[in-house]
């Protein structure tokens, strides 16, 4: 199966909160694809950041694309439904958050949405054995969700190949993205590793041009994964 | 001691997320007093709303009000700390989430912010008795926080007057807020209970002139409370 | 106001449970009012019994008695949606299994049941002065729930008269219930401090002869409260 | 090793709870092998349904067959302990359920019951290469427990083969049980994907001739797994 | 009433923890009546101290002298038990870290120990009064238990006072003990509140010589509540 | 790689905590090469034993032997930052016992201790492929933690021979720790499975001679693991 479009897919994480719409409509005219939207409960992980009303104020605003919720929650479920209420496209959550995995991922998809798990760095991926029919996404984390200042954690690598290899077997058309430390620098390699779908936060909204960097992305992609 | 002027605290839950500065200067330049910052962690309520980094960009934007937080998480004490970093100037929480009221009261002093303590529609004030000396405010609710389309509980009114004796007892200046289902034609009421401050949401914010509405609910406490 | 007509409540927790509808049919019959539903967790007690597909089967067999259900369990409010649509008559819960107990009071209202609250032995009354006015019921416990082979507290006695006082200075309809120990030989002390509706277990059920023992308890009642 | 004897285990939540010692009694007449007991506790599972009382009653009825426990319940040991006491035969729990896996299988021995493991649909099996020694029976659930209205799950075939060639490795006498979804229909299936013991609610008890059912499943076991 | 004899309680978290036989021995021999056991498990409390192995070996060492065990724990029933075998004399526990405050209580005294309440500087003493005729030791807390570098806190003086005459109008001889920042030059002032009961850490650990300042606080109590 | 020199660490939690310095400097006298500190917090395991402050008082009373904290406890970052700061050498915890493992291993590392990871009889050792680079120590429990009169767990050998083999793959200088009924009688057997560090509690401190005991597993070990 050919490998899916690339995706770059900005974390508003980075973006202004005071002028959420305005950053977020910048980026995707810049030439973003989706709107990452990172959801903390200061349980699941030690901050708490941005809840269902602020993906449904984006909608109203007038944001068209896919929005891509990642929950760092726990429990999984009732939040999982709210954002489908608000217009999310994708929502993954992480597998130890719940305890019935299947049952969220399914729920996910009856609300209409596109369900997908998320791995912490040190979480195995024995789970997708049985669920491979069931999620749309797959997101590795490269960093400590949570936790700030990181930068990628090398074994990453490694595990993208693990989880394209499982995509692959599948047969279904699954993206496999990844978040944490992505820079225009090593972008080029994570994509050779598997992945197809970028979060990026700083290494975008810190920088002054995003039409450039985001640029600047894609050509790194294209160059490592190309013939 | 004579009553404090009477301040007015828009909820930005009401707001419009996407244009979070532009909707907070509007209502503080319409004559708002306080911010007043709803944050729920869908722990201790239903719900997931705002962190800390939206208080900070608040901050940035050039917001120098008061800035009102309300936590209705649990536990309390990190996530104080952090709005206490992100610029919060009072920081309330719900003294049965946390197994230590007074150091988490004791905390958010160090830290450089104006503590207070919330009351649930059925929470007991006994706990006052103990910590009078350390709160700045108190926060009765007259709604069930993190719950939607509620109305003012009626057995608010005398608790608010149970608190304001409780208030005017100390001898300190301590603020009395209310938080749920005001409006225009109950403030006048809720006033003459006891209370100095108002957390009003979509009464302001879905009003088609913020400072016509912030004007007569100015007009009603004054009329209400004065001889 | 006249106390209201006594009532005497069986808890199916000393029923048959393999014969339940009919143990419970005969027990009606024999004269009792109520059907005591005792509903155990194992986390707000260390125990679990039965839930709402018991109740449900109740209905269905024929059983049109009003239904008590006590809930103890935490949290309450999906369970006690469940016990309404199963039929239930009153729900009962203890306030410190709730972060929010007057909107758990409305919630059970809302769906059609007679809400209530219940105090363990060492829980002070305080939280009724703010929702005496959403409860049609208070049970007093006078064992501790959950565990077996306890007599009846005697410090019930004078709570259940701080109770009675409680409940006649609202001027509504409210039953007081107790639970735990209840006996032919201390039902008229019992109600003499109050009580008007009786829980008991094992006094009625390993009796030989339910109708007498109903019939004995309620001329101890007679006698104690009569003038 | 040959195939042990194929089990009907019909699970009790599908009797009626009114008439429990009639109605297993007469399944087990119309020739069911064992009773199969869903113990949910609203923490683990959304839903709370029966204890050890109602598993001490059908004892006490003289229900003689094999109790199979399957507790959806978290913490374990006490409940598992509990229903030691009340008569269980098997007792299985969620690995994922309590954190001392080797502890509570042994425990479960050591009060005189077989213990088991469940798996939930996503649960990967990789515990059972460290207590393979220690369980008399594993049961996969073919839907996700505690939920209703589902159908049974098509990845649980390879699940089973999976599971069934590790019981194969380990040399011992474990039973392979399924849960979930189990119908005439279907059953032929799955127990050539290697189950030998099967879970079936609705489908006998909301059937007018609980024997025939019976019958017609054994008929499609023996058609799918003989010669 | 007459009051207690004081008693002076060095707590051990301030001995050596390398030689603590030894500094316990020392201390008693020099005066002191209790030993002040303090439990923390990291969860009531931010930091994890020493359990019922420490206490069992201070009685194999020959320690006879009262051991006042303050469990900063929740839940409390299991290490209650621990304790109570490990030979503690008295056992205290925080009443909102138990469902079951009343159980509790008499479970300590049925394992022989002396029962006790111990109060946060905010929680209310209401609880007291439905099972005042429970508990051998009521305890106030003058510091936040479980947080370093804390002074005495000034209103648990108005709480002291609040709890003396709660127990004087029980008459039942209850010991009322006080914790946190107690010192030389404060005993006076709180044994006339009404403590006939003193913890002190580092007060007495880090003095030179540990009789010279016992004395010095017995002097104090004396002068302070003696004619 | 030359398997690296073998290691006895003694536990103290079978020392006298009555002289706890003496017998910690006695058993490392006799030839012992760590101490071994078994930190219980009653939620992870059901027991509480030391924490901190006694691992400083070991350090200040002068033992300079490496301290090997075993952590059983949830959540683990604040209790390893506390005992990276009491002087700890290595920490190790439990993976389930945290949300975030990569996050927790380099917070020890950056404390300036040497993280490990613990795995209990039944926990599988997946998590190691993503953290390989990142651990210092790998502990694999031969008995249930937190629970008494256990003995060695036979398929512990295995898991022995499985780790020995994830870490030679590794490359990197790892030690393997075994805990749990390790005796004279099968350390050679262990150490032939793959473990160069053992944990012994009872079998040192129980025994006579503590030379004499240390010097035979010693020469067990070389015995069964040399040419």
């Amino acid at each position: 199966m050919p490998r899916q479009t690339p995706v770059i897919a900005p974390s508003i994480l980075s973006a202004d909160f005071a002028r959420l719409g305005e950053d977020t409509a910048k980026v995707l005219a810049a030439g973003a694809d989706w709107v990452h939207f990172d959801v903390m409960d200061n349980h699941y992980v030690p901050n708490l950041t941005i809840g269902p009303m602020v993906c449904e104020a984006l909608r109203k605003y007038g944001v068209t694309a896919p929005i891509d919720v990642h929950l760092m929650v726990e429990p999984v479920d009732a939040l999982a439904a709210s954002f489908a209420k608000a217009g999310a496209t994708y929502i993954t959550f992480h597998p130890e958050a719940t305890r019935h995995v299947d049952r969220s991922l399914q729920a996910i998809r009856d609300a209409g949405c596109k369900p997908g798990l998320v791995f912490n760095p040190a979480t195995p991926l024995e789970v997708l054995k049985y669920v491979i029919d069931k999620v749309d996404l797959v997101l590795l984390m490269s960093v400590n969700p949570g936790f700030g200042g990181q930068s990628f954690i090398p074994s990453a690598l490694a595990k993208l190949r693990e989880a394209r290899a499982i995509i692959d077997a599948s047969g279904r058309e699954i993206r496999l993205e990844i978040d944490g430390g992505v820079k225009v620098d090593n972008i080029g390699e994570i994509a050779a590793a598997g992945a197809d779908s970028f979060v990026a936060g700083s290494a975008i909204f810190n920088s002054k041009d995003y039409a450039a960097t985001i640029a600047k992305m894609r050509e790194a992609i294209a160059s490592a994964t190309q013939g």
